[in-house]
């Protein structure tokens, strides 16, 4: 009887190299999925790392622009943000990395997907939710969480020497004292020496963003085009006549990166709440996406009636949790994407950015559907406006306060 | 038969000079108020003029310790932020100076309060709406709001034609083409050739805050301690061997406002919505409590629970449109203030923040009452944790995912 | 010159007509506009009435179907109510009225609209708010606003003394010691000897529904059928085998105020608060209203998946309070109206109620869409279960609460 | 050595009898705690029943006040309604429950506790997290989670072999085809027959309340008074010159539940959604609780400030969550709780309705405390009231309208 088919994510790194084994020597066909999201890997090494090791074969698949179209910028979009500070770069690359593993083992046939996700992470979590939603019937074997694997690999040295002993090749460099997740839109940094929150980081942490005493001495203006809240091209100062324009949404993201990161505009250091009860800290660096969310938030202003402005805002809090928490595709994040797309018809127009020693400065804003009205709001102008209609606004306003004074002084 | 006295919020500039005069031409008693809350005043030059107009008497006020402990602070315990960015520093000086105003009115017997504020702006409404809640049979004469006095006066040339004939002084500086209004908290700008929202602010026009490329070049740390969310000291490196500890509320504010702005912190351009349903322009610096802003956002998160947090946010939100809008004596801002601060019980400790270049970072946190467990979660501790609870976790969460798969493929 | 032209909302009653010989004695041409929405009136006295007191014209429409099919079953569609209790069937009749005079106005080339609300009342905003909207160049004229008209017209005695002088025909009936507003939605009764809300209402108030005591002896069974949330037939076992099935919106919805009416249902007595800020108590009856609300909260509760409920409770309630207040045609309004349009895709399904002694009894239900899986839930099936999973979900959850507990304990 | 001691929530009924054996038969030493809420139940009986099964101990403990004074009370107080209909009888039960248990648990020194909720339903969550929540360290045992009993116990069959196996005596009567839940609140009915939603309920399922075609025929009146939201005292007409008034809580419950039962007052049939995902249907019949929270509803509305009423109606619906969902000892559930008891200081007053065939008709309220204001709302005074400012207020409110019906003809 042939071995059930196994697809696993697979990082190239030891843990996902060691849980390949593992599979393989429980009689499990075992095919890896690379997904190429940005991160800074070498993937034929991995592919030819994971060969070695015993996998059946080795899928790299390019998804940089599926998830910049269709996670990075509609967050972006739709605004998200975790607990005020957070950009959700880990949690919108799960569900676009669960799609195309879902994909593969449907194509394959396979049985199971596996993931080196740990048992206390959001990570697990997201995965699983996204490829339950898009496989109901799929399973799912995460080592980590099984007594069988995590009683036998208690730490890092149980890995090692798993590795040493089935000969599976370990990166010469040293593992840095924190753990990493990168994508196109950011680097995340925890654990390790990281955990406690009372430590200040060590310098040199961060690769995407420069410190703020290396960053440019030169500000850089970026004009940023939105329609309909996705950010449709940049344009910038080429130093000649004619500014560059760019549109291409990978090459969007990959040149605000590369400004972001040499003005050292993107970081920070939070305490977060994962979804399983526990508080984490992390540390993010995110250029692009912080220089597209601080302009979007800048046009929504200017776009949006105020009213709704407030609803949409009450929805993006709720669509960052079920984000944050991996409900992509669930019920309740269709629904509310959809209303945040719908809330977005207006937000078209330009905002023009200034980068700088870590800042990302609004300077000017231009749009055909602004419901701003200079004339109206002008003290130059009387447009449209009588200054005796404000009175009864606020001899109205002022009914129920009064009536709460008059209360207030009977005693209760 | 004595006249009818007027209690007027001077502010020594032209309009409420000119209105002091008009109303003592229209046979009203005017006592000028003036509260200092911090703003670059000269108050006895004020006061000189306003008595050579005319006026029975002169109050100057210092609210300033009034103004940082009863609403700035509070403001910053609530974490309040209107429309995402601004932090009110106009929006909570309002109630103050009318609380400074109602109680002059009161003393003196007056019968009416009258200000400078214009037509279409939010000042008037969080003025009138403050005094009519603490003194609900109190009257009040808003100039520019009767059409007697705005025909006659429709624009600043009018004005000064009439300070000429009536020997009302004028400053011999110009006017800056934009208006200010300013206070320990913070100055904002408006108006004028402010009002295109897509022209770029010219340079040189905050006054708090340095420009970036003016920046001290070196970093300064401050540690914040809190104290059920409020501010009770800072701590500066000095060069010395002791650092310097600063405990009293208006020092502290001080010490931050200069720190703040010799590191160009701070400073927002947006447009907004006002009460009356006109969005404007405004640029605002507030350098102390962008400063405390953030490091209180960061030990929120730190030492609130996951859902309390949520909670909160929401009233948080909801109160910043309260204050926003003039209502911080309504009772629904009486009722949400006591609820905001109910869930600041924990919220103590302290939040160790780098300013630099016009960022505020936060670098490392503490606090006796943190949800904060390291062994939790460790990637090295199993503390506490059983990983196979995390399946269970995820499958129960999984459930409600599947049926929507299953239901979403039946036509509709 | 000829005279301005006017398009008044009439009504028939004694304000209208004293309103429309008021305008015309003030040199206005006056059409006169009446809407039926289902109220009981007699349009052609009415219309005759006012073509004697010197309307140039009286413009008569039956509005009753665009009633129901754009505002009321839209309404219940979207879940509204106010303030827990209210249908809100004054309010959405408003907006449907404004767009009849609206387009009157438009057409006629008239200049202003003008109506018969109060100053201290809801429609007032409701209508005015709708033709701003719709006609935002329009005026609008509130007699019962000027100083003019209402210092003359100081109580009814001054309007009946008016009528008499001028010939206006006064109905003979004597008028009810309160007010009502009536359309095929339902009846309001406030004002007069209903103001104290501590007063007991006089028994035979009500006309669409019969008292508890008088109310039929034999329950009724409906069948309401609803496709995407708004109900698209009604079956009623008619006596003979086959059950009398109603598509016909305007039939459905007089065939369910008769039976509602006959059985008692949908009356209430309420203290509200009014946009304005006062409180006001008001009955109402709303027989089919009451059932189809019933109806459709069961379904919604039955097919919606749990988290998009509660996102779409939200929005109702937003929704409710903008309905309520006026802002139909707003920008909120119409977002949060799509937003909750497209929470309805999966309300398909039919509920059987029964109505008896003022009782609208849900018996059961179904739905091509629910989320319902009886296999899933029942006590006798596994069915995709797995009991261990609950324990790792109860476990999960509990850490929160563990840690907070905890926490608790340390002195602050 | 001696056995570990269990504490074993007992009902008396054949799943916990069984339950019971099974532990005894695992070497622990198990005490029985059934707590007194109201159940009709036979304690003595059930006491010696598990005595004679091999309990060490059974303890019987009357929470019937402690239930209502603190859980049922302030629920209602609270306005707690799970979903827009249930008033979450059994789920305020659950933490009450727990309190007693855990104190018998600690006082007696045992290591765990022990119950008979299903794998599937909300209670065991309920349960276990109101444990966790008041002792952290215990440790609980949920047989119908464990393979090993689930496996072993696969139906009712299974427990009938099991009890006659080893001589528990099993009821006489046999067991309805639906399993309930009851307390003074309430009962609940589901399962078994009720699992099907399109079903309509036989007659004769309900205990409480009797059928509408059973119900008295003529309506009672009652007085409710209420303080700072809780009730404080009912007045009933006696038929005497004097009224019944009844202060204590218990009697009062127990009064309201009698009254509500003969009128027929307070059934539901809806479909729910758990904690765990699942929908299910359930039969619920809560005569005191509709009663009580039908009045409460209403002073609320007459009492509290519009604002502030909308801010606890938000909370209200999170609390209710909450309490669903088994979390009343969270710190999200107690600082909600003090928010809400906060917004109640001025829902004071009385209330009269009427119950009559199922319903439960308000008829008057009065209160030293409500912000109504008859001059102010009369159409008869002018009391405070300038007819003009509506003008304004409104003309305000149109400027966003007229704005936005500007920009929606700008092609997007």
């Amino acid at each position: 009887m042939a071995n059930d088919l196994i697809v696993l994510a697979y990082s190239g790194g030891l843990d996902t190299s060691c849980i390949l084994k593992w599979l393989i020597q429980k009689d499990y066909d075992v095919v890896c999925y690379m997904a190429d999201i940005g991160q800074d890997e070498n993937f034929s090494a991995a592919k030819k790392k994971a060969m070695a090791i015993g996998a059946k074969d080795v899928i790299v698949e390019d998804l940089r622009k599926e998830f910049i179209v269709n996670y990075m910028l509609p967050a972006l979009q739709m605004g998200l943000v975790y607990e005020s500070r957070y950009l959700l770069g880990t949690s919108v690359a799960r569900p676009c990395i669960s799609v195309g593993i879902v994909n593969a083992a449907k194509k394959l046939g396979a049985k199971y997907i596996s993931h080196g996700a740990t048992g206390k992470g959001n990570d697990q979590v997201r995965f699983e939710l996204s490829v339950y939603s898009l496989w109901p019937e799929g399973k799912i074997i995460a080592p980590w969480r099984l007594p069988e694997f995590f009683n036998r690999f208690q730490g890092r040295s149980d890995l090692l020497d798993f590795a040493k002993k089935e000969n599976i090749p370990v990166s010469a460099t040293p593992k840095a004292p924190w753990s990493t997740d990168e994508n196109i839109m950011h680097i995340s940094y925890e654990s390790g020496i990281l955990e406690d929150p009372a430590e200040i980081p060590p310098k040199g942490i961060y690769k995407m963003t420069r410190d703020l005493d290396q960053a440019e001495d030169y500000p850089c203006s970026i004009d940023i085009a939105f329609k309909k809240g996705l950010p449709v091209s940049i344009t910038i100062p080429s130093g000649q006549e004619k500014s560059l324009l760019i549109q291409d949404q990978l090459k969007m993201i990959e040149t605000l990166n590369k400004l972001g990161g040499q003005h050292g505009v993107g970081r920070i250091d939070i305490v977060e709440n994962r979804f399983l009860g526990l508080k984490s800290r992390g540390l993010y660096e995110t250029p692009a996406g912080t220089i597209l969310y601080t302009a979007h938030l800048d046009l929504e202003a200017f776009t949006l009636d105020r009213e709704v402005l407030r609803i949409k805002r009450n929805l993006q809090d709720k669509m960052s949790d079920f984000v944050y928490n991996g409900f992509w595709f669930s019920p309740e994040a269709n629904y509310t994407r959809k209303c945040l797309e719908l809330s977005q018809e207006s937000v078209s127009g330009t905002v023009t950015v200034q980068i700088f020693k870590g800042n990302v400065l609004v300077l000017a804003r231009k749009s055909p559907f602004s419901l701003y009205n200079k004339d109206l709001v002008s003290m130059d102008v009387a447009g449209g406006f009588s200054p005796e209609d404000s009175t009864g606004f606020i001899n109205i306003n002022a009914i129920r306060l009064k009536e709460y004074a008059r209360i207030t002084n009977v005693p209760k």
